[in-house]
Parts: structure tokens; C-alpha cells; sequence
């Protein structure tokens, strides 16, 4: 008997899409306004969902004191009022494109559940563009 | 050719999470705020979603009316404006969890509709908390 | 690794819910308020989801830019402020459901993305009423 | 000790927008798209605002329940589904804009409620455009 | 040059409407489902406004983290997982309406921020109802 | 006959905190993250309202057509997609608070509507923080 559990958190960041390897020129035909140099930004909302059976003793799937603490650690801390390109290690060579920053947050978050819970990331870089991850 | 309807509800009620069989301290520590035994409450929102064909007749898979009265006898008039733990039935003795409301209702609506259509249960407890539950 | 991302979207338009061989009588007593001769309407929000692999050049699964042009003229274009049963060829002989209206709105899109895109199309025709559909 | 109390509701209807004495070519300047012969339509979000004392026994402006009756039998029934051009008597030769369906709305309550209480209307035609009138 | 600026927060909390020297049955016609001597309850949200000059050196009205620890300590510390009739001190004696606890809100509030700021609390018992209140 | 109309829109910019004169440790201790030298950002979201009579030939106090385009011009291509401290002359010399981006788009739209109509900005930082200015 497996349910979904999900915890609404949120993070607000400056980011730059772009290529190191390609020309200013290329960029801007590939990721248009999101290529300014000066960055722009986002309110970003997150959803962190956990699938698994409940825990017939005290009718949680996973306490959410505890899921609401590993996204603060391990994303809230990391990417709150950052520079996603110059401040977060992981973005250094990543483009912070909303896909990988989806995908970068289930890594950081995975390893902190347990193993036979499975794990869903919903990212939304805006009201009107988001996506969601559950591990490929 | 099978699609999900959803329809959104709600209900105001208080409850209080904790197990009859353990210590205070014991719910203290694993419940918190939510052992308070003089109860606190929420609005849930409720989504109910229902999978199936589209009737080439009419273009539904179900009547929401017909939906949206099974909500109303099954689920509202038993939870509205309710204490769970003290006017529920099914919660006698059964932790008001969101993850165990949301199996309650489940198993409350599913014998109303028809038996090849797949039910889906989603639980707003908070706009922050919610839980997606749908047979297990 | 595949992953969804989603584009918001919407649009203003009349309909009826009925049946043409249907009686007026037989049409009232199944579509009820919808079946007004005279029309209703409603503000349709659109969320169209595409899930694939993340291009490890761009980090993009599909540019939004593109996937917004399509939905710009495949639904924008042709159903905002229009009557659908009057002014949508689509619906000429098809009951406007909100159901009809997904699966149509799959069908249009679907040409015009790659074809190892997976598709999936959220229609609310109100807050509380809405539909998903993936191509069955 | 003034305090305002506002009760939310909504309707779905269709409408145009055009002014009967005008040619097709102006009305078509003017309203664009809203003067589709076919019609258009909305999901309607009404807020009816309140402001008066504080009754010391119940705590209470007005009755919520109390208004939320009046609503439904002053708005609800009267646009909900219905065609507001054809259906409803105010707009045979109203322009049914937002604004002037705030203002019939204004005008359709107000005799309902306390004379010494004070009546505010705020209409969304879509969640981006709305309007609100508390009587000129 | 007076700008408002706003805070949104939000508590959880169980109550009852009733007056304790009237007898079960006029509660009953008064408050309906909402005297339920078990209680019911919901999520509060919460909105707290303070009007002021934009201060020429910081640019703010008032720091929002000042606003924000005001609103912790007086309000979600003093609500938030609570039963207001049973657990609050100012609702020993006073009906916890909406609109009571708007005004309690405000009173809580106004001894902590400068004299020359107004204040405005505007609380959501549920998505559907509200009040507004600024002392009067 | 006075009526308040209002137009919601959304531009995403990145932005410091900060006053050039101040020494770092004093900006830290202001402004906390916000005042992080590589930028964070936002999502903001704006509603334009403009009061004014309804004009008895077409319904409208704006058409807002017209109040959509002066948005556009004035605010989104001004700000969209910016760095507000560095690509926005406005903030060059002046702190980019919510306040005073509300109290500048205030100054860029008044010129573009007629004289005798009232203008009111309200500016959504975060879903959380939010501020409202008519003028002072």
C-alpha cells in the first residue's frame, strides 16, 4: 500500500543560461533573454515528493519534520539568495537550465532517504514553466 | 483511450496525531506540535481523480455531478466541520494522518464508481503538505 | 534520464455540452446547465508536459520558446475567444467536453514535437474541474 | 471598529462585447476579439466584501451563510451558465464589460444587506484582468 | 511618499463558535456546523500590512525580517498548532470569529511597530472567506 | 461612478541589496543574503490598477488593450530578464527594494494614462513578500 507524500518549499537565485564553449553569438540564439551576462532571476517553488508504505505504528510514510529539514540543508542553504553560476559548486560547469537544477536537487536529496523510497523532484522556475524528475 | 477527470473539494476539521497505546512523551517526540490533546485543525483540499474511457455518447468518463455527489455524501458530509479523531468513525483508532485520511477516503469512494475505473486520491492538509494515494 | 517540463497556458472560449440526435429533453437531463442553448463559458488553463532526455548541450528537453510557439498557434490561435462548437471545425460534430477539448489539443500538438517525446496535456475548465491526458 | 469580511464565489458564462448602434468595423476596433458574434466566455471569480461593526454577541458583520445565500440567489443563479448578452435582462442593452457587471452586481446586492454596512465587488474576468467597484 | 508593504504568514489551529451564556440550541441556529463541541478547524492565513515613508537610506518601509519575527512571536508561537477557544488566553472569553481574531491579531501586533506606521491584518479563514481589518 | 480596473503581469530580474556607501559589513548587516555581490532574484509579479468613471460609450475605464501595451513597453521590456542594479539605469543610484521598484514603475506608467485617472501599483516579490503604492 505505497502513497505519495510531498513538501512545499522554496528558493529565490539569479542564474545564467549559457555554454562556456560557445560564442556570445551562439548563446544568444540558444537561450535568448536567459543569456544575459548580468544574470536574471527566479522565485524558485519546490515540490519534494516520497513515495513508500506507511509506517502502520505512526501513519507516516516519511515524517515531514524530517523531509522538510533535508530540503533546508540541502537545498534551501545552498541555493537561497545565491548566484546559481558562481555560487553553487555544482553549477560551475552545469548550465542551471531548470531540467539539471531538478536533477541536482534529487542527487543532493536521495542519499539522505531511505533507499526504498522512491523520490520525485517538481521545480517551478516560474508560475507558467516547471518540470518534474523521478530518477530517469 | 483513457484520461483522468479530477474534481476539487474540501473540508474544515481538527484533529490531533498521536497513539493511544504509547506515552505522551513518546507522541511528543515523535508527533510535536500535532499531539496537542486539545486538537488544531486544517482546511483540507481534496482532489479526487478518476481514469477511465471516454463515453463516445457523451464525452465523460464519469457525470461530475454524479462525482461531485458521491464527494458530498461520502466524504464531506462525514469530515466537514468535524473533530476526526472524535466524530469519525474510521478514526476511532486510526491515526488522522493525511497519508491515512487519504487511504479513508479512497476506500470510501471506490465502491460508488464503476469497477474499471481507476481512483486517485490526492490530500491537501496544508498548501505545503499533501499527499497522492491510489490503491496501493 | 528522462524528464518532464511543462508550459502553462490558456484561453477564453463558449461552448455547449450537447448531443445533436439527442432530444432537447435527453440533452437536459444529461448535461443539465451546460446544455444552455444560448452558451456559457469559460477561462480553459493549459499545461502541456513534454518528457525526454535532457540535451546535454543545451540542458533543455525541448526549448520552451519553441514548445510556447506551438501552443501559441496549434490552441491559442484557434480557440481563444472563439465559440468552440461554432467556430472550432474540430467540434462541429464533437461534444466540447473538457475531455474532447484535451484529446483534440493532444492531437494537434502532437505532430509538431519530435517524435520520442512523450505528451501530456492538463486542461482546468474551472479551478475545480480538470482533465490529463497522454495519448491513452 | 470598522472590520471588512469578503466571501468568494464564481460563475461561468458566456458574453460579447459590442454596442448595438455601432457598425461591425468599430465595434471590431474597439473590443477586438471580445466582439466575437459566437460569443466567449469566462469562469467569473466574485468577491463580496462587507464592512461594518463588529456585533459584540456573535462576532460576526454579517452572517456568512447569510450572504453566502444572497449571492447565490442574486448572482449565481442569475449568470451561472448562462449567456449574459441573451440570458440575463441587465445586459440586453448593457455592454457586459467587467466593470459593468461589477456595478449590476453592486446594485443586484446592496438592497439585501443592512443599510450601514458597506458593499464592495471585486470581479476577476480572468485571473489576470479584474475590477472593483464599492459604489462610486 | 506612503507605500504599503505586506507579509504573508500562516498557523493552524482548531476552534468553536459559541457563546457561552447562550444555550446549545441558539448556537446551534447562530453558528450551525461551526459550534461542533468537538471542534473543527483550519489553516489560517495570514497577511499583516504596514503603511509607511520608504526610508530614504535602507529603501525599506520597515525590515521584513523585523516584520516577520514580529509575526513569529506574537502570532504562529501564540496560534499555531493550538485550539484558540482552549489553549489561547484572549479567546477565554471572546467568540474566536475571524473577525475577532483579526482584531486580536492587530492588537498583538501595533505595540511593536513604530507609532507613525499603520497597520492592516487581513486574515483568510479559509481559500472563501475573509477579513480585513485595519484598528477601526 | 468610480471603478478600480487592474491587470496582473510578471517580468524575472535579478537584483542586489546593497548602498554604495555603506561599508560591506554594514550592508550585511542590513540587507543578510539579499545583499550576496554576485545577485540573487525574483519572479516578480505586478498588478497595474487604474481607477476612474466608466465611460458610458464603451464600458471600459481603460481599454486594456492599451494598459496591456504601456506595461509592456514601460516595465517588461524595461526590466524583463535585467539585472535591476546593473542594466536598469533607474537603480544605478537607488537601492532596488520592492518599494522603490513599485514607487519607479509608479513614475514610468503615469505619464502613458490620461491625467484624471488614478493609478496604483502593487508588486509581488515572492508569493510572501509584496508592497502597494498609489502615489503617496
Amino acid at each position: 500500500m505505497k502513497i505519495k507524500v510531498s513538501r512545499r518549499a522554496h528558493f529565490n537565485a539569479a542564474h545564467r543560461l549559457y555554454k562556456a564553449d560557445w560564442s556570445f553569438e551562439k548563446n544568444d540564439a540558444v537561450f535568448g533573454k536567459c543569456n544575459n551576462p548580468n544574470f536574471h532571476g527566479h522565485n524558485y517553488e519546490l515540490i519534494v515528493s516520497v513515495t513508500g508504505e506507511i509506517d502502520k505504528e505512526t501513519g507516516y510514510v516519511i515524517d515531514m519534520k524530517e523531509l522538510k529539514d533535508i530540503i533546508k540543508s540541502e537545498v534551501e542553504e545552498a541555493f537561497d539568495h545565491k548566484n546559481l553560476n558562481v555560487d553553487v559548486p555544482e553549477f560551475k560547469t552545469l548550465n542551471p537550465t531548470a531540467e539539471n537544477i531538478a536533477v541536482v536537487i534529487y542527487n543532493k536529496i536521495k542519499p539522505h532517504i531511505e533507499q526504498d523510497l522512491e523520490l520525485e523532484i517538481t521545480l517551478y522556475e516560474t508560475p507558467r514553466n516547471f518540470v518534474t524528475y523521478c530518477g530517469g
